[in-house]
């Protein structure tokens, strides 16, 4: 029977940030000024999108084995919530539901949802 | 009326690839060793499948005028072939369909398509 991924965690730091915008060349103050952030409607700097993602993509190439996901898979997620330094997220990835898809999500150290998602892999 | 997005082009190279790994903690050989890639099916390193997002998150949030995709929105990726370094990362988002939805893809200097995605931002 199949079962869900073992979840795993992984800490978001203003240096994950800071790296992410060099490597991205995105550094939107609201990333990368946390003077200016705390003055948005943040409060505070936030991760960008694709960081969320680090941690359910390790459950999902690890928990399945693979080196990295085969052409062909499909990720939808959708943003809910904002990733903020010092946030330890956790994805979790479940068993595949009848129609093959596995519902995943992505929470925070309040059991705040950030990011779901439902994955589908190719046959 | 609505338009397509302003296109938007990023080169990804090993060392992009190599910050990625250090900030997500996947090291995998398929990514960071050039030896052990290249004896693989895909014949060298690509890159993490966050990576190719980039350009794509840039591409909608350039366009769009906003400092990060609000709650809510949905990004559905379907990742098609693997993005290696050197590649040449265009991003293109169109307008947004009947159905609201923006069909979206990344392309690299062949103009093969690395990744397909639709885009629905919140209400």
């Amino acid at each position: 029977m199949a079962t869900d991924l073992p979840p795993v965690s992984d800490t978001v730091t203003q240096v994950t940030i800071n790296a992410y915008a060099e490597l991205s060349g995105d550094f939107n103050p609201l990333h990368v000024d946390e003077e200016v952030a705390a003055a948005s409607e943040f409060g505070g700097t936030i991760a960008h999108g694709p960081i969320a993602l680090q941690a359910l993509f390790r459950t999902l190439t690890d928990g399945l084995g693979v080196d990295a996901l085969p052409a062909g898979s499909r990720v939808a997620v959708t943003y809910r919530a904002p990733v903020r330094p010092g946030d330890a997220i956790t994805a979790r990835a479940e068993a595949p539901g009848e129609d093959g898809t596995r519902a995943a999500a992505c929470t925070n150290q309040a059991d705040v949802t950030v990011l779901s998602a439902t994955v589908t892999l190719p046959e």
